[in-house]
């Protein structure tokens, strides 16, 4: 058991390193903005995770590479200690790409060692080193959308990798699925991984509401735009339209016009921007001043999961090796559910009824960051399939833009 | 029926001017931070509110005394047009205090002559004549807590009123009172006046919980504080942890100490801060930090409004006279819903399930603030008894201290 | 001898007085900006800087009616003490006036007394009060040009006074007058008043410059704007380019136009702009700028001090009682020195060689602002007659704007 | 001709890369705060200048390797154009450090073609070549300081170099060397190589003065912290003062102490602190400072250049290869005037009398800076002994650390 485990390991170490091959050495350290880490860093955090919760508490042997690390590479943890300021993880240039190789190298063959012995704890390790897998796949996605946002900065507008071609498309037309509320469950049930705040399943009463069989798309965001939507105080929530006078948003963040061509920047570069595209990398002010324009409301995350429920559908994304959001396919049902787009939601990220973080450090993980947030459900184009999950809960603040963040339409069914 | 409304107008605003009685003039300008009105604003907007919405769209042959008065006054409304700068309002020397009462008494016998004359749309006018009121009437909470605010940041602490003394008393222990869960009703259910954001009236699925019979004190507070509660990051949310350090909060909002005694200002001045006396003036994050210490939570909504539909209870509050939380009496059974602190709750704002804010600007009232706030419920020592009911949603932001917001514990049940 | 000292101390605190009668009650508290201080505070401050450094030191039976003005009236004296936070001058609603108009009578009475008896110390008492009588002429500037500043931000753009009319004009060409350069000796020379910073008398070389008639007018700066002078990086200082672009300065700081018609605030309200007035308050940036523009440079201080030691003209200012600057007159010879505008020069605040601050308190006085600042000669429309003179070093930040400051050019006369 | 400064031009370029060969690739883009510059950076932006002023107007045939280098490495100079955001060089991975190097290459070979091929303009052409070798060198020095200033945000304390020992020593006391004052040409002399700011060399007038013989050392340093000199209003300017507050200095910048042992960061990482060691990286407030306590003041800079005019001494510096201050040496004479610490001077950083920037956009190189710093002179250990001379103008705002800049003492010989 310990064997699959450690397999499950090896396989998320790895592809966290082939994730950097496209890099260059200079690309490395790059955090163009505070809430953005470096790719070096990813590396070395995801690597102290399993030191700090696993080799130190459970391997008596275990000597780090450098004990400063336990500093420079905790993220936020108060319970252990001391962290290097967040806003200068890209001042970082020691230790070099090289020795945080090798600090992966060593924390990888004491994991092994942990694994592939007996050891009398090893109820507590198997989780443990699960949770420190999913941790992994998690900084995998913010390679990703870290990357992305620094390399924009970029006036040479850089590729992490050349565009490979896709095939033209056309989105179909929304179409609205009804579903008839009531009494439900909400919450991860099963016997496989999930995060604490997934928990516990718990009733919630729903009214019945309508769900977009498809996200928004870049068309019918520009059309939000034609109609004055970032001029237009009436469609935004007060703080949202605060934020848009303030940091004079137009449009989502990557968009931009040059020489009369709408682009915008993706990991393969500048790119012309596609109408059939899902509308990507919009805050949830933008989502729900968006859906208001529309005549909708964003889902609540109780809906949304009520949806995902009932089919799951394809639940693609890293895996398919695209790393841009696709235009619907031309079918019916509900679409996108995952490997497209996050998709906001109205909820604010805020505990279940009976909601206990775990007694240690790792309790640190989900609940005190159950303030200010929104929840996202779903799953996008840089997210692994076995990551993802109806009861999922992703958050961030509503003004942020650089997560794969789009817009999902649901309606209450009746004026109530 | 008019006569009705119009003596309620009568006596809110003839309220409003008492209010200010013990001011000197140059009081009427104090504004201390931009989230603070000054005396003299307040008196000025609540009366722009009834030319706006009442005087120009219903009264034909109104004509303002200063045209220039519906940028100055305007609060929030964008639909009405510009707003004169909010960090500026305690810049407006002119009008005059003199002046803005005139402006007052011109609005008030406009309103006189809209009332009590036959009118074709008296349909319309009467409910947006209480709206006014209740408007007015919010306003003369924060023009209290604006003024207490504003007055602390002087050296010399001048009171608003003289200290008329209080009886030596105990705060009796905490009980805890057991609700069993199920499916409730929430929201506004009646006939009378309620906000938008109190509707629609909706069910919602509830897990058993339990309630504190009162409000935390300030020596239980203190224990708190001595037990390093500031100083302690498991104990709060990430945000909150973040504001205790960016603010180097110790204690709440008027605690201070001067040559070893316990003191805290109050609208009667710097006085002894007694033990038994509500704790007040506390953050959202201060609420749930202490509430994570004391091994319990804050209320959901809900849960309150459960709580305070079965028995009401007195709710006293303005109308006693007494402008500072009593402590709760020897008596059984849950206490101070009312008439002492606002009570922080878990619950982030947001729409009822169905929510409509109306349609034109007075739309802007409560919809557009629903992101990012959390909801108090019940009403302070500074509340008018007849504003507040069991279905009143207050919100501000979890950071804000200058309102007199307290501590209400509740329990789940059971670890589900 | 002691009788003049008080006349003119009395003369000079009933000036104070008489300046602020035609405020009304509200316009005592206003501070538009930390820089600026409310009427009231500069009618205590001066009767603070009489009771801190003569009556409490020399006049032993003497008591404060209010120990805490020692705290809150105090302005940068750190050698007295804590002071209250310059930014919140404007939130002492508390004294009232009628409370600092009586502490100005307390300590005139006292001043009264300790001038008028005998008294041992009477030889430095006589100067430290004319040091304060100095002392309150500033204030006096500074209580109109913190007045006009503040009435400025309401949009009700209120009139310290009301208009009284002016003589059409026109301004004459601008002449240049040649000074051969040479040995001088610049700083105070005479048994008269100075302050520090004006001594010690000293040699310097300068070599030949030439010097222009009159002040810079509106119309001339006015082709300044329509030539881009806003737009054009070449023109500027490398600080004051940024601070144009970060302030988005586009004009000096009264000036505004609506609906097509050229207008500037002053203190008889907003009134059409006069192109042969003299350009006035504009930063230190701005007048280098423009006299980069005209092919010219700013004087420095000692050939602004050369020139009018030859030959001072008149010195008219506040005593003329027409609060803006006024054209030149059609007469030959220089003018504008005194009674118009503050004149920057390019000369950076610093030390004569030799410089000696006092060694009290006092020694605050000037000394320790001898950083960033740059010198201006002359003196103002809002500057009384007998407080200027040839060797008056005035100073501020190159980007202050607040004051009456304006434009003289000069240039070297041979490309050395 | 051409040859000679086609040798100078050759040495100084790779003398840049030499000066890179101890960092890491990761180090190359290291900026720790908007006003250092990355390695990276200034290898590529001192080739940009000799492409920006020499290739494009004389050489028709060149064509840039990437054209959009122009803006992204062009520092300052309105004139040329658009200019890279200064506080995102360090977010450029791209391009590469191979492709800077490439791109030095690509220029180097056209300025060969350039110098050692007939060319009608080449009297133009020389002096520019001329200039661009000097404005190399201070981006060599800049490199240094910029590279400590970075390196030193690490906790890993990472060193440039390691440290490779030096003799113990002590400094001797100082002396003081007095000068007659009187009129004095200041400004450079002769027709090698000056910056524009260096002319017209010009008359003075000098008071006598009294000059240290050495710079002040570290242990006189801590005698003035020792002495309260971090608490004591008095001994500061008041925009010193309010800069010691905000950001609680308490040391020179790079002192620390860990375990009671005293330390400082240098380019040979973190090291115990000496005695007799110039004191290093203090800010012009701190220089201003420590004078005062020490009963003496800063020299004005032609003062310093009086001195330093009558007997250069021996003008080490980068070519001694060692990159700290070194103690003064016990002999007779005036020391340090070169190879240890820039000095501060108290003279504002203005135009020499008639002063003229050249006309295109080399003109602004230096005179645009002409406000809010101050004057230091001298020459440091990471300045090239070739590039310093007696009117040699460096420039910094008084609040500036990161250079290697100390103090060197003057005073009035009498109390004028």
């Amino acid at each position: 058991m310990t064997e699959q485990i450690h397999e499950l390991y090896q396989q998320t170490r790895r592809q966290s390193e082939i994730f950097c091959q496209p890099l260059c050495l200079e690309d490395y350290g790059l955090q163009a903005e505070p809430f953005t880490s470096p790719p070096k860093w990813h590396l070395a955090h995801t690597t102290w995770f399993f030191e700090t919760f696993l080799l130190k508490p459970y391997l008596p042997d275990y000597q780090s590479p450098e004990p400063r690390y336990e500093v420079l590479f905790n993220s936020y943890y108060n319970g252990i200690g001391a962290q290097h300021p967040r806003h200068q993880r890209g001042l970082l240039s020691r230790p070099t790409v090289a020795e945080v190789m090798q600090y992966r190298q060593i924390v990888d063959t004491a994991i092994a060692s942990l694994l592939l012995n007996p050891h009398p704890e090893q109820a507590e390790i198997v989780p443990r080193v699960r949770l420190g897998v999913e941790h992994e796949r998690q900084h995998q996605e913010l390679f990703f959308t870290d990357l992305k946002y620094s390399l924009a900065t970029n006036p040479l507008a850089p590729a992490y990798l050349e565009n490979t071609g896709r095939p033209a498309t056309t989105a179909p037309p929304v179409t609205w699925h009804d579903f008839p509320g009531g009494l439900h469950e909400t919450g991860y049930e099963g016997d496989g991984f999930c995060f604490d705040n997934e928990l516990p399943r718990h009733r919630t009463y729903l009214a019945p509401f309508s769900f977009a069989s498809r996200l928004v798309t870049n068309g019918e965001y520009q059309a939000f735009i034609d109609d004055g939507g970032y001029q237009r105080p009436e469609l935004w929530l007060a703080d949202g339209w605060t934020t848009v006078c303030e940091r004079n948003w137009q449009a989502p963040h990557y968009w931009q016009e040059k020489d009369g061509e709408r682009l915008e920047f993706s990991l393969y570069g500048l790119r012309p921007r596609l109408n059939e595209e899902p509308v990507c990398h919009v805050s949830g002010y933008e989502a729900d001043a968006y859906a208001r324009w529309a005549g909708a409301r964003l889902p609540t995350e109780q809906e949304w999961e009520q949806v995902a429920s009932g089919d799951p559908g394809p639940v693609a994304g890293l895996d398919d090796g695209y790393l841009h959001p696709s235009p619907a396919r031309n079918e019916d049902g509900i679409q996108q559910l995952y490997g497209s787009c996050w998709q906001w939601t109205q909820s604010a990220y805020s505990p279940y009824p009976g909601f206990r973080p775990s007694a240690d450090a790792i309790g640190e993980y989900n609940g005190k960051f159950m303030s200010n947030q929104w929840v996202l459900r779903g799953g996008s184009c840089v997210s692994t399939a076995d990551h993802v999950r109806p009861s999922y809960r992703n958050f961030f603040y509503p003004l942020d833009r650089w997560q794969f963040s789009g817009i999902r339409l649901a309606q209450s069914m009746q004026a109530e």
